[in-house]
Order: structure tokens, then C-alpha cells, then sequence
């Protein structure tokens, strides 16, 4: 597992080296399927204090080893684990083009081939919890919320939700995917937000263009990078 | 009284360093309750020339010792110290967003959990002063409309006030704590202005969603963070 | 070819610290009119990982030299190079306010002296390519759609064309002019972003002035700069 | 004349330190008002190449000395030297929001006590340059439109005005007072676009307010700094 808990601190410090968190926000998680333990920051450590060695070992059950406290979210984390056997790494933040969205409750529309190229339709914004999920498991019902709000979509075609009143998280094949999702995610989130500015209804690009840009970039005849 | 100057220095320092900032603007003190001096940065020095020693320290009716002026505003901190012994440190900025709110004269609704993770409620705006404060004592006056809009909330619970057509004051039990403070504040006041500019009415968090999150961070049954 | 590899390297690496792309976006390219090769960056290769032998040698049929793989835009910069022969450097970004602006399917105005020192007239945004267009040979056609889009203007005295729903294309006699144009082109775009939230109908400005300030830089009678 | 070029540089060289202009955008200069000599940047000269031996020293005239060339807007400071004997730095640049308010024609409103700390009132906006001004001598004719729009204002009261779809021109009793009024003018105009995007009418400050607050940094019974 050091490897693992290297991988996920180096991750979790890439959040405030791309500015996406302020202060001890934010967390990133990934998972080792064999063992189904998950590694994830601490809860409120600051970031220029963590050390690999911080990162806290968490089993299905959400039981933690270590004089660590796992992230105050780890019960989202997991649910989203447990959900999508595809996911291997996964990161929450508050950015704040996304959490512009987040908080004004909308979706983020598809308005060009930079969100294309990632994201394969609008990125969804949850409905918010009801008074019942959030005075009973909070965090595992936030989870639930965003399981529900991608329905049948695909995870990986869909690398994030944002979560209404709240803000992003995201998701990839290891943990370095889930923080690059999460960057790509934050700029498509101000490029759509700039857009929005500019027009009331800049309107969706079409399928055909959607589909062009995300297969230039994703499966099996994909052609962009190399070989 | 030298620990508390290097602690409202190394605040102080920490302005120009979130760039909450220009120039000489800006200024944060710390109270010790026991002999009732406090220690503020002196008017209109530029960070880059501050020193430890340049602090001043002032005392309960604002006179203050040694070769610099204390900061202009030393009466609105004062004020603040005298009606709310919990508080230990205290920070006025001019930082964007916060004087945006400030100028518009709107208080910042709870747009979302980044929010209520800090402040309990919105972030009130004061009324303008009359010309009768103004032409007055004009900073003990700031303090004090700060103290009638802040009404009968706990100032730990809702720390930061925006003074209307001005800026913000936030607070905190030290110095380093109100600093943290106006960090959030800017951060906060930034989501919900970018929140407007997609929703006309984005709409505060319920009740059950500010308590959630508030109580995570605060209070006995906080688990957020280390033991 | 040695030397025109180093200058398309040195030219893509300005991209990041100009701060006009993520990770791997953007790309840009410079011809040898004699060998009519072209050098572009290789598709998908991080910044920090580019290296000046890393260039790719195309040839005006498409094919290309060496182990990696040409930029996916290959096509559209071989267009605009057999178009226009003043050309010797052409870049592609995503950079925010132009990308904006063709999210919203907008010609930048020319608001104003910024604008006008640059740039002749408004930077016009393409129509949306259609659905033949997309699904055929999409990169090429980019690059068609840029041609129709200048009509009779000269690509000099218009140097970015903003594609709609994707993003800008720069170009200048040399690599190194063209991403200067790039950046201004994103300083501009901002500009109007900026001036279009503080009134509905900025107004272009009138023939003369643009006249004026084009040709304080441009032409017989420039006097900007040194002889 | 040697010191007044090493000061010439040095606060052209805070433009870019402050990020007010892109490339050789932007000039200052400052006034020997014994000799009647006036030290500028040269035309077009990149400020990472920029020498304080580069500074052009340029008689009232407008006639200069060495092998460079003055800035091209050398007749508007002429101008504005001329006129204002009280003035001992001007600088222009084309920082975002100040010319974002130039590009809309519209006067910056003082919104709150930043502005006021700074500028006695509105900073004014010029009227369009005419056909016959700017086919004429358009740089002195630049000059003269800042004056009129001045009226019967202090200059070092209303240290700004912005130039209609052009840009801003500042000045002080010396170059780094120039320097530091055009920061200070970039960070009011960002302050009032913020508040301008919360409210429709944020409403300008009583005149008592203004007072107070210019007041206490200028004149006989100012009291912010130190002594």
C-alpha cells in the first residue's frame, strides 16, 4: 500500500498546485481493488504539513487504521467505490467556477469541444438532499445522490457531478485521472460560465460534434495523442 | 506583550500573501485580555518594510507608545474588543469580492456548504453611517454600527461583517484565526458573486444544510479534522 | 530544420507560461517555404516533457517524419499554410475569454485602441461547421471554414479567426508572431468581455480611429516602435 | 538627469511587476521641471530589455536626444505637463478594467471609501476624439480632451482620467506616485465592475463620506501614515 498512499498524496497535492483548494479543502482518494482498501487524505490537515505517511487506509466498512482521521467525506468516497468497480481514484473540491454552478443549482451545458473532448454531455448537477438525508447519513447519502443523478450514464464518459448547494467531485482510473478530471473540469466550468456572459443561450453543441471531439480523445479509434 | 507583536506581524504578513491586499492597505491586531493592551499594525507602513518591532500597542482608550502611529481604524478595533470578550484577534481589508458585497451594500446569503462550513447565516452588510457618524468619531462609530447589525448573533458564529460602501471586518480568538477568516470571507463572497451571475435567485440552503455543516466544523459534536 | 524546431519549441512553450493552455491543449506550428515542410508540436505531449527534437516534421500531403505523432490540428495549420502564403507560424488554444466568445458564437467588436493596434476591424467568429463537415475530414474543413470566414480580408491585418463552439486560431509571419498575436488575441478578448458587463452596446469604434491606430504599427508610416 | 532616468525606469518597471500592461504596452515618465526635460520609455521596447541608459529625454518641444525614439505618446504627457505645472509623473497603460470602463465610455462612480482614499469624486471619462482630432495631431489633441474633461478639477485630486475607447492615463508628483495611482486606479475600476454585476444602481458615496475618507489621507489634518 505505500505506493498507493504515495500516488494519493501526490494527488491530493496537486490540488493546491493547481489552485483548487484553499486551506485544508478538498481530498482525494483512490483504491486498491484486490485488498478493497482505500487510501484517502486525512480530514483537515493542511497541505503543506501532509506527508505521504498521512494518508489514511479505509476498509469497505469505512473502519480506518491509524492515529488519522480519514476525510469527513470518506462515506461519499466509498459509495461511489462500491458503485462503479471502474473507479480508481476520486476527488472532491471546491472550486469555484464549478461551485458557482453547484450553488446556482445548474448543469454545466456542453458549449464547445473543450468539454467535449472530456466530458460526454452536460456535466449534471444533483437535486439537493432532502432534510432527511441530510440530518441521517450525510455523506453517504451525497453519494447516493450523485449515483442516482448519472442514472445510466457511464462514470468514465462522465468524470464528475456537481453536487447542488455543495460542489464537484470527480473521478478517474486512478487517482492522477481524478485530479486531472478535476482541473479540466474547473476550466470547462469557467469557460461555460464566461460563455454564459456573453449570451442567455449559447446553446449546446450537437451531437455530432460532441461525439467527433470525445472519440478524437477516447476509445478505440481515438486519434489524438500518440500511439 | 513581544510573542503577541511577532503573532500580529506573522498575521499581518499573511494579507499580502493571500493577496487580500494592495499596498499598505489593510491591518490586523490581537487583544491580551489579561493586561488589556492591544497590538496593531502601525498606519500606512508597507508590508515589505514591516517588522515585529513596528507593532503597536494600544491601549483601552487608544493611546498607544513608541514612534509609530497605530492603524486608522484602531477605534473600530477597539470597540469590537470591548463589547465581545471572546474575541482575540481582529483584520479590516479592502479584499475584492468582500468590498464588491460591501459597495452594492448587499449582505452574502448562504448560497452553499462552503459557506456554512465558516458562517452561521448570511454575512451581514451594515447600513451606510449617517453624516452625523461620519463628521464624528467616524472609526469608533464603524465599530459600533458593526456591533447593531451583528444584533444579537454570537460574532464567533457569523465572523466577518461587511461595512457598507467600505469593506470587510472579520474576527477570530486570535490573530491567526482572523486571518483565516478574511481568507474564507473572500472566498466565500467570490462563490456567491459568481453564483449570481448564473442565477438571478440562487436561493440560500436550508436550515438543516447550514446546521449540518456548521456543526461538522464547530462545537462538541464537530468531526471535522483531527482530535 | 534544426533551427525552425527550436523556434516552434520555444514558441509552444511560451503557451504555458503565457497561461493561455491546460496541461497537453494547444499547439503550434511554423513552415519552411523553400522544403515547404512543416514543424509542428507532437499531439498530446505535456509541456514539461517537451523537448526541441520532439517537433514533427509534416509535409504538405499530411505525412509526417519520426516516431511521434503530429498535433490532431495538422490538418486545419496545412490549410491556412497552402491558403496564404504570407504565413509562417500559426497557433491554436483554448484560452479562455476567446474561447468564450466562440462559445457564444460572437465576433469581438473592435472596442476599442487595444483592439485596433492589432487587429483590422472585428475578429470574426465562423459559422458552426455542419454535420458533414464534422463527420468528414474535420480538420481540414476547420481550416475551409477559417477561409471563408476572412473572405477578402487579409490574415495579416486580421491575425485570429475564432472558430465557433471550439475555440482561436492565430497566426503571423514567424511562430513567435503568432503566439504574441495569441496572447493579445486572449488580452482583447478579455477586454471586450470585460467592457460588453458594463454596458449593452459598447459601440466599435469609428473607421478613423481604427485607421489610426492600426497604422501607428502597421505599414510605410508606422511610428510605434523602433526604425 | 541620470537619477531621474534610473527613477524612469524603475517605475516603468513596476508595470509589469503590478501586471498592468502586456508586452512593451504602457509608458512613463516624469519631468525635470528646472531644465524643462522630460525622461520616457522608448517606443516599443520590450520592459525584460529595458535599461535605465534607454530612458529618452525629450525637450518641451518634443524634439529628443539619443537613438531612440520616445514613446508615441510623448505629446499627450507633453501636454499634460504643460498645462499642470503641480505634476511631476504621468503614465499611461491599458490595464483590463480601467479600460474596460474606457471602452464602454463610461466615468468610474466612487462606490466606496477605497475610491475615495485615492480620488476626489468620479474619475472621469473623455468624450470620443473627433474625426478632425484624431486625423489631426492626435497625441496632443489626447492630451487636450484629458484637460477639458478635467475642467476645473485638481489633477492631484483626480490623479486619473480615462481616455474613451483607448485607456487610462494617470500621474503624481513623481513617477512612483504616477505608478502608484494607475495600481491604485486598476484596483477601484475592478472594485466598481464587481458592484456594478450585484446591483444595477450601486449609488455613488454622500460627499461626506467622500470627504472623510480623502481627507484622511490628504491634505493639513490628514491622519493616516505616519508623521
Amino acid at each position: 500500500m505505500t505506493e498507493l498512499m504515495q500516488q494519493v498524496y501526490e494527488a491530493n497535492m496537486q490540488l493546491p498546485a493547481h489552485q483548487l483548494v484553499t486551506y485544508s479543502w478538498g481530498n482525494v482518494s483512490a483504491i486498491d481493488r484486490e485488498s478493497g482498501l482505500m487510501v484517502i487524505k486525512p480530514s483537515g490537515v493542511a497541505y503543506e504539513k501532509l506527508r505521504p505517511a498521512d494518508m489514511v487506509l479505509v476498509g469497505p466498512d469505512g473502519h480506518y487504521q491509524g492515529p488519522l482521521r480519514p476525510s469527513s467525506d470518506t462515506a461519499t468516497h466509498l459509495a461511489l467505490y462500491q458503485k462503479y468497480p471502474e473507479l480508481g481514484g476520486i476527488v472532491h473540491t471546491h472550486s469555484p467556477y464549478a461551485t458557482a454552478w453547484a450553488q446556482a443549482r445548474r448543469s454545466i451545458p456542453a458549449y464547445g469541444t473543450t468539454h467535449a473532448d472530456y466530458f460526454y454531455g452536460e456535466i449534471p448537477c444533483t437535486r439537493p438532499l432532502t432534510r432527511q438525508e441530510v440530518d441521517g447519513d450525510y455523506e453517504l447519502n451525497t453519494g447516493q445522490v450523485i449515483i442516482n443523478t448519472l442514472e445510466n450514464r457511464s462514470p468514465l464518459q462522465v468524470p464528475a457531478v456537481i453536487v447542488a448547494q455543495h460542489g464537484p467531485f470527480c473521478w478517474g482510473t486512478d487517482a492522477a485521472e481524478a485530479v486531472h478530471n478535476a482541473v479540466v473540469l474547473e476550466e470547462v466550468a469557467r469557460l461555460a460560465w464566461l460563455s454564459c456572459q456573453l449570451s442567455q443561450q449559447p446553446g449546446a453543441i450537437p451531437p455530432y460534434l460532441q461525439n467527433k471531439h470525445f472519440n478524437r480523445k477516447h476509445g478505440k479509434n481515438a486519434y489524438y495523442g500518440q500511439k
